[in-house]
């Protein structure tokens, strides 16, 4: 793995996710992988999971992390080329990017879209600069239209909770009181898709109309308007708000109730609930839930750690050979 | 040792005390006891000293340290049940504290009170919750009422300084510009009536009318609004300025001068000072005791990684013998 | 090597910059030098590779390393002695020095300029506070008046690609949006002229009249407000912008073209372009230049790591030494 940025830079899921849960039963192993190398995580955007998982992953692989929060502790960065740097940018992610890949053997970036602008945010142009300057491997954080640590958490989770072999995973729309990304739907879809190719589940997604994701995630699910349908049967649900991409970044009205709820989860094979976190409780997700046998999200954000170590190991992995 | 929250977690101040000073005297001696064991401090409010010292006696124990400075990192916290979360509050302490439970062996956490609402302040609402929903120890680096390791600080500093079997120790009122909160005088009153207990000191509290410490604190102390007569063949005086119990965080003029200074010190048995820090100089405390032969304040700040070190080492002990 | 803040704190620059290349050839080799010792960066203002590159270092040594950014995570120090503390800075540099003294064996320390009271600034009166009342050695991150680790960074990258024994190098101002501190030209001033001295190099100055750099940091250089007079032959040009010295913090209109670009290298020797980083492209220099072969900005970055560690290598062995 030289990158990982979406699930494109895998080619067997389930290899990945059994080597993950390796890891988990015996995470100090391979401390000497990481001996004398560095990992650095850079945030333009707040992290808790992300922060924190990544950082004892790379711990338990014997790798030193330096943390840059380049919105506090640093500047505003220009993305433009071709720009005279007279206004309120301070570097160039030309020189910052590079700069940083000089001090670290790997680099973490966390970059949220702005939700103004789709097509810059959709081609990811922030990100593959900075892949492209800094000159080491880069593990995606959250990017503008992705979260792929994220996803292979949620594929490992759902690996381990299954109770068929090819179990129904729905992602399920839910409500928010502000406009948020469509980074982990885009990559729980394009994640999931790949997993059902490859025989591991079989994927639905439910949403009001208007929330249509991009096709290039979706393709190969089977995709409804109609919750109560996409609940029938299911073994996961994947609750999470989204923003709209055809009206980018807006918030339309709905005016059922997409919370979801013990009442809606009846429709459902006793059906596991998860959410990448934070959550809004009793508005995306009942508490009732939260608190309740079903869910699976404390569980789930404790993989965040055997996703992110599994990644740098196969990074580190490749790094050790071509040295 | 669970968790370190207040006195009541310690059984022997005596013994405490004692292997505190004997980790002073040989700081890197248990480098094995924190080994892939990860401290992750929470700071809801800035820090300086229980920052630096907590992760310094971290690193002697040998364990990794993660810092999450969630106010600036991170996002704001809802504590209470029950509540549709469509407003300011990004996540719930119960997913909070449960997600970092799961990436630490041990949590440290920082949350200054409110000074608006007493009862929330004092039920430790917060505190309480981030206990229970985290389920690993939790070490506090200072909550709404006690700012514990500050006040086994101040006990290994006067047992260190004394020059009688029971010295007598004063806890004065200063003047201040701001309302603080009344943790750090809340906890150091609990340490030393139990220290008064255990024999190994005598303990006044003096203050302005009106500037009363809840008595839950202070039950045992002699307590006085009589400066001077406190101060008279005093051997430490431990200054300190807190807002209003009674009229909670009020601040009331204060005509008399209850500023520390040598003039003062000449009423105590040559006194040793002491000062939890930050101190406002020549305002709280003279700034001519301050760099003169009385203060252990930077003594005393030192005496902090000791504490801090202690009580990590016995929680780890536990951890290890529970695993 | 006691404390690393000026040239003064070098004898011979040519042993201090060979040191520094060995230490790059063979980074990891002297980690046992820094085992059990902490290195504390304290940053009163932002910053990227000086924050990185300096942690790097101490890692490569074997150090422990904790960064508090003071900004931040703490509170406004006051520097003033015999101010009555009632207004908003939280605490002195007396205690705050000397409590990060008591946790950490080395101290870095970042403060820019206030470019409002040129006494107050030139007399680095914080740093030297800070290097008085911590009691440990300090190493400069950048203070109101030099930035020695960029200058010796400077000289080891001059060192590493000169043709010839004594190349000409040229500090060239250029233009900006801002009033910046004279802190890197200074400093890289007063190492090029001791590195004259000692017949490493000859060195020029080039700026448009108001722009003169104090004579304390410059005596020795030629001197020139003709850039292209300066650029004749030049075998390195470093590029940066400063405020006025005279008119302290002021920025004059310049209506000559004074950005680098590659028809003003034509007059050179082929010339490395240097600068410090972070660099505001198409206005103090031409991104023309930045993205071709002549730039050096990201080797010198890269080269950070090198003069840190050979600093905190010096300073560590004396420290070795006396305890």
């Amino acid at each position: 793995m030289k990158n990982f940025f979406s699930v494109a830079d895998v080619d067997n899921l389930s290899d990945l996710v059994e080597e993950a849960l390796a890891i988990k039963a015996n995470p100090n192993t391979e401390e000497s992988l990481g001996k004398h190398k560095v990992l650095g995580l850079v945030f333009l955007n707040p992290s808790l999971r992300t922060r924190l998982s990544t950082q004892k992953a790379a711990m338990n692989l014997g790798m030193n992390v330096m943390v840059m929060n380049m919105d506090k502790d640093g500047w505003a960065l220009e993305t433009q080329d071709g720009v005279v740097m007279n206004g309120t940018t301070v570097e160039h992610i030309r020189e910052a990017a590079a700069v940083m890949g000089e001090y670290c053997d790997i680099l973490g970036l966390r970059s949220f879209p702005s939700l103004k602008d789709r097509e810059a945010d959709y081609n990811e142009d922030l990100f593959n600069k900075f892949i492209k300057f800094c000159g080491v491997p880069v593990v995606s954080l959250e990017s503008a239209t992705r979260h792929p640590l994220q996803s292979l958490t949620d594929l490992i989770t759902i690996t381990e909770y299954k109770q068929v072999d090819r179990p129904k995973v729905v992602l399920a729309w839910a409500p928010h009181v502000k406009a948020l990304p469509q980074a982990v739907p885009n990559s729980f879809a394009e994640w999931m898709v790949k997993a059902q190719e490859q025989n591991l589940l079989d994927f639905t997604i439910a949403h009001p109309p208007g929330y249509e994701l991009a096709e290039e995630f979706t393709t190969g699910a089977t995709i409804t308007h109609d919750l109560n349908d996409a609940l029938s049967e299911a073994d996961f649900v994947y609750v999470k708000n989204w923003s709209s991409y055809k009206e980018y970044g807006e918030v339309y009205p709905v005016s059922e109730n997409w919370m979801m709820d013990n009442e809606k989860l009846k429709q459902t094979n006793d059906a596991k609930v998860m959410h990448c976190l934070p959550v809004r409780r009793d508005l995306e997700l009942s508490a009732e839930i939260l608190d309740g046998p079903n869910s699976l999200v404390i569980k789930e954000a404790s993989n965040r750690v055997w996703a992110a170590q599994v990644v740098l190991k196969r990074i580190l992995e490749r790094l050790n050979k071509n040295i």
